[in-house]
């Protein structure tokens, strides 16, 4: 099949709220974006999590790399095109690519890994007998997947509660709050000077509402730092990259 | 002018990201709406957050109550109306209605207050040159406004720091992470048993980056909540009351 019918691309307008004080779309806004465009694109081939939730199923994410040259902002309006890469046993890979409203410009793009697992005992399902081949689409997504995460060694930087906001409906921390917490790590100071080039997520487990969970930051080079998150019998709940750009922002941006 | 030509009215989706474990829209995701129609229905009429920076002014919210009879689910369509009831001086009270999307249910009503005021020197303006009476509309809002809030005179509950993720493009902690933070001060248990019936906030003053909010919350009749956050000064930013509905919920909710 073409490319074109297996790409679903879905259009989003930034909103005051999904905006930093540079008015430049968050990163945990810009993952519910990546979020929702998968859940429709999945839904419109007939896997949504509506779908599998008949057989008991749910769709959890597990990597997730994203890469952006240019954030949008508010009132600028994106779209978000979204395919299938392939399947590799329990693992689904999805790729998007960020686009300006005319489509001239890409703003970055991202690639992510998926399970299919059971409600009851959170087992994973092979996808290979769900997801035709036919769907798995070769359009270009040049940007490397999710790597090795070095060990940030150091001590608790700063630690939250998972409460009522930061759950979904499964009761646990949501995937882009994760990103949030992650993301809140790092001063204004910091994003006045520089944007985030990259960022990489391991999922490795689930909290649940009222865990006490810790942040470790560590920078291993300059403007690359690894963050992992911690429950409180310290079992890792996920690992985090964050390079910011290399040079510091044309714009000023003066801190109160 | 007839009411109908007088009011705005937008659709929302409720997306995945909105909603709490029980697949309800949030207070502040519904906060958010309410927000963004303002900011469309002022556009509309020329004297939106654009227009009135080219005068160096800029749009507060000061008082926000919001009553709700049902809240809407994940994926539900709604329609927020929004129209200025009138022009006091410097307050330009906005009300609300939520509707189904075939417009035969009323989900809620909400009432605001508002005040326009100097980016500098913080003053208000005298609003009663900017808005003409002629846009004023008397259709029903049958909710109470903003009342008196009892004192809050209880120690600290908990606190949180304004971070990167809390403050919007004026730098101070945004008008719907206020509402966040003081829903979060209640457990997933009280949210399996009842709703959030009514809801009033008054703001009071702005919090920037880095400051320690403090969270006192006091139950002053059974259900009803009084909650003010402070700053590191003692100063309080916000007075909040939360009314949960008397009735214990139809549904069940097993928490984990």
């Amino acid at each position: 099949m073409e490319n074109s019918k297996l790409i679903g691309e879905y259009p989003f307008k930034v909103l005051p709220f999904e905006v930093d004080f540079r008015q430049k779309l968050t990163l945990p806004h810009l993952t519910n974006y990546i979020l929702n465009s998968a859940g429709y694109h999945a839904d419109s081939l007939g896997f949504g999590i509506k779908d599998v939730k008949e057989s008991n199923k749910s769709w959890v994410i597990t990597r997730l790399a994203i890469e952006i040259n240019r954030y949008p902002k508010n009132d600028e309006k994106i779209r978000v095109r979204t395919w299938v890469d392939k399947v590799i046993r329990t693992f689904s890979l999805r790729n998007f690519a960020f686009l300006s409203q005319d489509g001239t410009e890409v703003l970055g793009y991202a690639n992510s890994v998926w399970a299919m697992i059971d409600i009851d005992n959170r087992r994973p399902t092979d996808l290979t007998q769900i997801i035709p081949s036919e769907i798995f689409c070769d359009e270009p997504c040049p940007i490397a997947k999710v790597g090795k995460f070095p060990v940030a060694d150091v001590d608790e930087f700063d630690s939250f509660s998972v409460k009522y906001s930061d759950v979904d409906f499964n009761q646990h921390l949501n995937s882009s709050k994760y990103i949030e917490h992650i993301i809140d790590s790092f001063t204004l100071f910091k994003f006045s000077k520089r944007d985030i080039k990259r960022f990489e997520i391991e999922y490795i487990n689930e909290s649940l509402f009222g865990e006490r969970i810790a942040i470790h930051k560590k920078e291993v080079e300059a403007g690359k730092f690894v963050i992992e998150l911690k429950n409180q019998a310290g079992t890792t709940i996920c690992k985090s990259k964050v390079l910011f750009s290399d040079q510091t922002l044309n714009e000023e941006y003066i801190i109160k």
